[in-house]
């Protein structure tokens, strides 16, 4: 649907859009093994709750390409192990990796040529499902989005955080193509600017009209200017509705709620998390101080100056005003609400 | 008190230490007419509210060293403009500026290099009462410090941002001084990074402990740890108490009130502005658009995405639990302690 793709597979080996390049150079990778996919979701080549779910199953079907049949079965169970280990919060990446796991379980008794091809169209089902379901979100969402809408987002949702089409920014891209006259302020998110590198990059290309403002303006701008809503994706989300997200994404919560402007979550089913009942019991990932002492070539904080760089909050679902998954808005009290789109997800496949 | 000046006059010229350059780099610049200080302002090699009006004053006794004296009088009203025209937020600037020419417009008569004397003898005046001041702002500061207190500081408010000390970093280091065993998180403060680049260069020198934080990550900072305050500087109070600050003042406050945190504002009366009654009243700047685009060399959002770029915002005075200027704690509601306050510096002098 966009002529970058985020991640791909050739046959061979899964190619990524390194995003951390972006937006000054569109360059690719292409990974053979799992131990390259786990590296690249450490490091941010590839991020998005539902796109590294989608490169993990891709780096399980690697490992059982090139594992000899004698060891298949453990080789994919070592590769899964890796691949869980590197990042800790987006519940996605172990949703993915058990979703494949669970159909080798399932049939281990096949031979490796076929547990092969198993593998690898489980990867492909969760890609090509990843698409439809942001589809279908972007669709939920409307009921939420007035014509003429003024948006604040945060990090980015879009093509590049998903396989394609994107959660909280198909919402938004989904209103545009259908006509709505729509304008969006996005937040540049940092430390690592997912707004105003990556967001920015896909409105671009879409045509949507939007402008970037530093994270701490949101406030300022829903006083001076009318915003209609705010609108963001997630990592996880407990059972309760608490939702971990990008780093920031609580304050903007927390601002919206001052000025009494709606708050809305948009993520595929496959980011609930039931096993856990509220946001505290989410690990939140802490990332490297150069993520924030460095932009770039440039060194902004001094040496010696200590810095705390927590990847994701959690903003409670009490600041939270509906959630949209592929399965329906869901509004609060959130329990059964997301006990209901998961179970429907279930009953789908 | 610190073993760099912010701006020193040096019997000919400004000079002024270039706040751009940090904290790579520690370059002074010395300026020779009152043009130049405008556009040292204007493009912050010098920033901070009684930093900006300290230099103003000696933009003007530049104005007079310069002129011959058949023209002196003029030359320092197009200098005052100039000046003026600089910034237009922080009222510091404006009320230097104006008690300079008050000055000079009480002894018109007087011959031009005893006029050229009163502008030089004017300006040493503010910058000195500038520190002092500071100083009683630090001390009046404790009682809302306790020992062991986890604090959160938004922009530069230290002796980078003034002629030397400060007003919301004076508290905090002064409360080290004493021996209050504190630990500061900074804001990095986008777009510009003055609590990244300045304030960490700053408390880094004077040894107080502190760990730098994006904007975004204040609320779950407060939700993960102890803070005990929030206390930023101001650019100009209005009469009501509203207050407008660097950009993120305003989300900082939403989310400190949010979590029950006291949030103070620590300023000198010499940025209260009795003539205008709220914060709707102050003219906020907006500022280029690289600001926020560019990092250094990096540019982080992409060619023909627009941007907004607030300098400022405003907090409003219900947001505010006290106001620490050199006259005392000001404590809401505010129209009262605030004129209070301005009446003891007229009474003062």
């Amino acid at each position: 649907m966009t002529h970058f793709r985020t991640l791909e597979w050739t046959g061979s080996a899964l190619r990524l859009l390194d995003q951390r390049r972006l937006p000054a150079e569109t360059i690719y990778l292409d990974l053979g093994d799992a131990r390259e996919v786990a590296e690249a979701i450490r490091t941010m080549v590839v991020r998005g709750a539902p796109a590294i779910g989608a490169a993990a199953a891709y780096g399980l079907a690697l490992a059982a390409q090139r594992a000899p049949a004698e060891r298949l079965l453990d080789a994919l169970e070592e590769a899964a192990e890796v691949l869980r280990r590197s990042r800790p919060t987006a519940v996605n990446l172990f949703w993915a990796i058990q979703r494949v796991m669970d159909k080798v379980h399932a049939n281990h008794a096949l031979d490796a040529d076929a547990l092969r091809a198993l593998v690898l169209s489980e990867a492909h089902a969760i890609a090509e499902e990843d698409v439809a379901v942001n589809k279908r979100i972007a669709q939920h969402g409307q009921s939420l989005v007035p014509d003429g809408a003024t948006i604040i987002h945060h990090c980015n949702t879009g093509s590049l955080a998903t396989v394609d089409y994107g959660t909280a920014l198909g919402v938004i891209r989904y209103a545009h193509e259908i006509g709505k006259r729509i304008h969006v302020y996005l937040d540049e998110t940092r430390p690592r600017l997912q707004g105003a590198k990556l967001s920015a990059w896909e409105l671009n290309q879409l045509g949507v009209p939007h402008t970037v403002i530093v994270d701490g303006a949101s406030g300022f701008v829903m006083r001076r200017h009318k915003v209609d809503l705010c609108i963001v994706g997630a990592d996880r989300i407990a059972a309760n509705g608490d939702t971990a997200n990008k780093i920031g994404t609580y304050n903007l919560a927390l601002v919206a709620r001052a000025h009494g402007v709606p708050f809305y979550v948009a993520a595929p089913t496959s980011t609930i998390d039931l096993s856990i009942r509220s946001g505290d019991e989410i690990p939140i990932e802490e990332r490297g101080a150069d993520e924030v002492a460095c932009v770039g070539a440039t060194r902004v904080v001094p040496e010696g100056s200590p810095v705390l760089n927590y990847a994701f909050d959690v903003t409670p679902a009490h600041l939270i005003t509906a959630i949209i998954t592929e399965a329906g808005v869901v509004y609060p009290p959130y329990e059964e609400g997301l006990a209901r789109a998961v179970r429907s997800r279930s009953e789908a496949r």
